[in-house]
This record gives structure tokens, C-alpha cells and sequence, in this order.
């Protein structure tokens, strides 16, 4: 009995597709291949390895003999079938908010915590796109000086809204090409040409979901609960990689240079800076790479041991589906 | 003789023509216009009051009973013509870099600094788009805290780069809605859909021209020249308006309901803080407005006396052209 038969819950979306690409390109061992997404897609087929596999709902018995079910559908479908999954015998790596953190749910990245899988109970759960991107360079930095304060502010693509996000910044400039009214339909408001401070929904303290789910999981990662992190998450009108500018503190001091050695030794880790030729990273040229880049290195000018940093990666692949397919990888090996 | 003789140099930029309709707006009073820009420019007119002016090249001479003279050529042009303009007799209102850091030179943000102007010798300098923004509701909350530390982080508008970068947005973008390639011409790197974090040229340490201007300019403007400033620039595909995620730190707690009283009561200074119903400040919402707005106040959780904060300035307004205005208004009162 060779290779693992898998399901892709949300295979019709922008995580769901590239999941797809991704287990093709990295030869991941798929015997079989079960496709679910929801009601208005049944019927539809998605091509997998050449061949077009049907796309199904989840119904009663959906995941019998399954081996690892990747979710992206959303939280709520993630609360409703992960557990039916997991009953049914499969390991469900969870790409929603809605196990992360549950303490008895890893929640991995695997360059940085991949002996957390060990002991999951059925579900590993994959962490949010923007906190991947800038979780994998404070890891080395972490290494290297200790972590103390961490303030970050992200420039997010709309692809990390989904589908949706994508068509609304494209449908808007096609919109303003021809002259014509811009109207917000999807997004609280206009995105092409503008900036958003605010995804997710606002919590008490005026901080937004967004902005807590990169608090709560960069220190469930990183494994040290009292992380000081101050978020600020922004919306901008950029396809699909994720930008973002991170001031941070170490305990001891790590050098622009050390930190520049540290960051281009880690794995998923890739270096852009060299402002002498004008070379950082940037969404476009990030965009459909597996590594994130970083760059844009410089002591911090107002604290001894702070350093500022600038770090990108494609949403859909490190920031979602090619995380998952890399905890797929360490739950077979 | 009642009025002002009033000179603009570079009235057919971007920020010469935000002059010329911020000089009708405020009906300052101009008794007579002497419109300058460079050789190619010679020879057009531009519309002052519903009178055509026309356009000239600074000559021998050309400042001959001018009082107030705008200047947003480009620092080459004010090194070279503003010490002309003051033998001359009139006073320089200079919105170039050229001479802002110069100790016997005022740097003046009015709301702020008006007293500064007293000591002018000609020239006064009016501050970078950026630093104008940024320092705006740093004054209230270092009267209320007084500040230890700024973090900021700016996504800054094409507007900022001139009529060029305007036009490289635009025609990006249209060329993006043809299904043509994207070429830069003015921008180091494709504008439309990427954000650039490289403003100006790097120095040595790392930081660009752009944010070593805001340290110093924040510092001198607030005459606190050791306060310590952390700055990361990005240019953003918005067409006008700048914004900014600031952290600050300050000596005593200031809450957020402080701080919200403090910005809502300073003069050019306007809060949209309503996270209830979706209301913060945004590039597309500022444009054309003379305040800077300011939202997404909030205490900062990884530090007691820390706070962050979101503002927005339309950077040909405030960020330019306004405020070289009310400098002359306060050069006549």
C-alpha cells in the first residue's frame, strides 16, 4: 500500500488550488485524491496530476480512508468536519483560525517548531499567513540575541482575503481604467489606490483580530508566552505577497552583520539586501517563490539592541499551502 | 501699497500648483504673482484668481521686489536661487531639503513652531511630506507624555515623488488593464500593485535619505534633539495622501482615552477613531483635506508606556503647499 490518499477541504479556493500545485511540484506521495469544497462547486472538477478528479460536498463517511485531510475553508467548516475527519481516522493539517490555539493543537511552521507535531492529537493546525512571514526571521534572530520586544506592521496582500479579495482590487482598477466609480463590494472600502488599517474584526482593546492573532501565535511558536509584540496589520493594493516591517529587541545585541549571517543560514530563509544595488524584497518579485526574503537590514538607530528588518513571502505558498504541504511532510516521514 | 508681492518657483510641479489654490483658498493677500519654473516650461501660463500668469525662468533680477517667494523646485534650484531671492529682499519660503537642517535656518511646522520663525534670516524652511505628518500628533502627545522613543513606519503616496511618480502610477496601471507589461521608467521597481521600501538613496547605516530626514527634521521641529527615532519608509501605490503606523513611547503613561482628547483638540489635527463603525483614516478619505487625521489609537501591549496610532495627511496639502502657507501667514502677521 503505497502513498497517502488525501483530501483537500476549500479545494476550490485560492489556498485549496495552490495546495494542489504544491503537492504536485514537491512529488508529494498522493495515492488517491478526494476534492470537497462547498454546494455551488459540486460538480466542477479540479485537475490534479494531469487528471480531473471531481470536486464533492462533505457528507457522512466523507473521510473514510483518508490519511491527511488539508483544510481551507474557513473556520467554520474547519469547527464543523475536522473532528469528523480526525473520528474517521485522518490527521487534518487545519489552515482556519479555529484550532490554533487550542494548547492541545500544534500550531507549526516547520523550519521552526517541527518537533511540536509529535504530539498532536488528529489536527495540526497551520498559522496565519502574515505571522509565518514574519515569525520565520525572528526565529534566527531569536537564536542569535533572544528575543525581547517584537513591533510589527504588515502591508498585506488582498489575496490573503481569498478569492474575493483578488477580484475586488482587480475589478476596482479595471474600474478606474475606464473611468469609472469605484464601489467597495467585498472589503469595508475602496482598496485600489488605497490603504486599509484594519482586517478582521476590532476587539476591545482596539486592537483587530488580525493584529491578536499575530501576538497570540508568533508566541506559541516561538514557545516563549511572554513575548512582548506590538501589531499594527494594514491592508494594501498588492496581489499576493505579504510585506512586513519589523522593529525588534534582543536581550543581547546582534549586529546588522551577524543578523545578516543568521537570517541567510535558515532554512525557508533567503537574503535580499544589498542596497548598493538596490536589491530588497518586494511583493512582485517575491511573488510565487516557497522561500520568504528578507532585507533592508540596519541596527536600530534609537535603542542599542534593536534591529529593523524587512521581510516578504508569498501568502498562498509559505503564508498557507505550502506550510501545510511541509507539515504533511513531516507527519509521513 | 496694500498685499504681498509673492514669487513661486516650480508653479508648474505639483506642489507650485497646490500653492497657487491654497494662496486663493486662504485668501492670502496677493497683490502681485510672479510665476518661475524651468526653461521648458517657459512661455506656458498658469491660472491665479481667474488670470492667466505666465510662466518665466529665474533671471538676474527676477526677485527684484518680490516679498514672499515659494520654493519647491528641487533642492539644486533653492541652493542656487533662494540666497538670490533673499538679497533681493524677500523672505523664502522653501519647501525644498536644501537648507533644513542649516542651524540658522527655521524648520517650521505652524501649529507646532511659530515662535521658531522669529529668528528667520531669510529663509525659512518648511519640513519633509513625511516628517509634517509623522510630527503632527507627536507635539500633543509629547506635551501630554512627553516622548521617549518613535517607531514609525510610512506608506507613502507616488504624489511624494512628484508629477513623475504620479504618472508612473497611472500609466502602470493602465498598462496593467490593457494586458501589457508594467516597464519602470521614473520608480527603481514596478509601482502598481508592490510596495518599494527605498526612498531617496542609502546612506551608510542602512536607512535611506528619506528616513534619516524624518529623525532629524522630527527632532529639530520639537527642538528635542535627542530623542530617539526609529523610521522605515515604503512607497505604496497610492496615488495622493501619506500615512503612518507610529509606536511612541513616552516618559509618563498617556491612555488612550488621553491621547484621543489631546489629538481631537490640536489645531490641524482631526480624530476618526470609531473601530464601532469602521472609521480610521485612509489615503482615498484625506485627500484634498488640510488636517492630518488621525485613528487606530490604542495602548501598546508590549510596553506600559507605550501607544500606537495611525495618521493620514494629504502630502501636497499639510505635507506641502499648506503648510508653506501658513508660514507666510505667519511671515505677514
Amino acid at each position: 500500500m503505497n502513498g497517502v490518499r488525501v483530501a483537500v477541504v476549500g479545494v476550490t479556493g485560492a489556498v485549496g488550488q495552490t495546495t494542489l500545485r504544491i503537492l504536485e511540484e514537491r512529488k508529494f506521495p498522493v495515492r488517491e485524491l478526494r476534492a470537497f469544497a462547498s454546494e455551488r462547486s459540486v460538480g466542477k472538477t479540479v485537475t490534479f496530476q494531469g487528471e480531473r478528479v471531481r470536486v464533492e460536498k462533505v457528507a457522512p463517511g466523507a473521510f473514510t480512508g483518508v490519511d491527511i485531510a488539508f483544510f481551507s475553508a474557513g473556520s467554520a467548516q474547519s469547527r464543523e468536519y475536522a473532528p469528523q475527519a480526525v473520528k474517521a481516522g485522518a490527521v487534518v493539517v487545519d489552515k482556519s483560525s479555529a484550532f490554533r490555539m487550542d494548547p492541545t493543537v500544534p500550531l507549526v511552521v516547520p523550519e521552526i517548531n517541527a518537533h511540536a507535531v509529535k504530539g498532536h492529537r488528529g489536527i495540526v493546525a497551520c498559522p496565519n499567513c502574515t505571522t509565518i512571514v514574519t515569525v520565520m526571521p525572528l526565529k534566527p534572530l531569536h537564536d542569535a540575541g533572544r528575543l525581547r520586544r517584537v513591533i510589527a506592521t504588515s502591508f498585506q496582500a488582498v489575496s490573503g482575503a481569498g478569492v474575493n479579495g483578488v477580484e475586488e482590487l482587480r475589478s476596482q482598477t479595471l474600474a478606474w481604467a475606464r473611468g469609472e466609480a469605484l464601489t467597495p463590494k467585498y472589503f469595508l472600502h475602496q482598496i485600489a489606490f488605497n490603504v486599509i488599517p484594519h482586517i478582521d474584526t476590532f476587539g476591545e482593546s482596539g486592537y483587530t483580530g488580525e493584529e491578536m492573532k499575530l501576538v497570540h501565535e508568533v508566541r506559541k511558536i516561538l514557545e516563549l508566552p511572554d513575548l512582548a509584540v506590538s501589531p499594527t496589520t494594514v491592508r494594501v493594493p498588492v496581489f499576493t505577497a505579504h510585506s512586513i516591517a519589523v522593529n525588534a529587541e534582543t536581550a543581547s545585541k546582534v549586529s546588522a552583520a551577524s543578523a545578516r549571517e543568521a537570517f541567510a543560514r535558515f532554512p525557508g530563509l533567503r537574503l535580499w539586501d544589498d542596497p548598493a544595488d538596490n536589491r530588497y524584497p518586494m511583493p512582485v518579485a517575491v511573488e510565487g517563490q516557497d522561500d520568504c526574503f528578507v532585507g533592508r537590514i540596519r541596527e536600530d538607530l534609537s535603542l542599542a539592541n534593536g534591529l529593523n528588518f524587512w521581510v516578504v513571502g508569498d501568502q498562498l505558498r509559505k503564508g498557507a499551502a505550502l506550510n501545510g504541504v511541509q507539515i504533511a511532510e513531516l507527519l509521513i516521514r
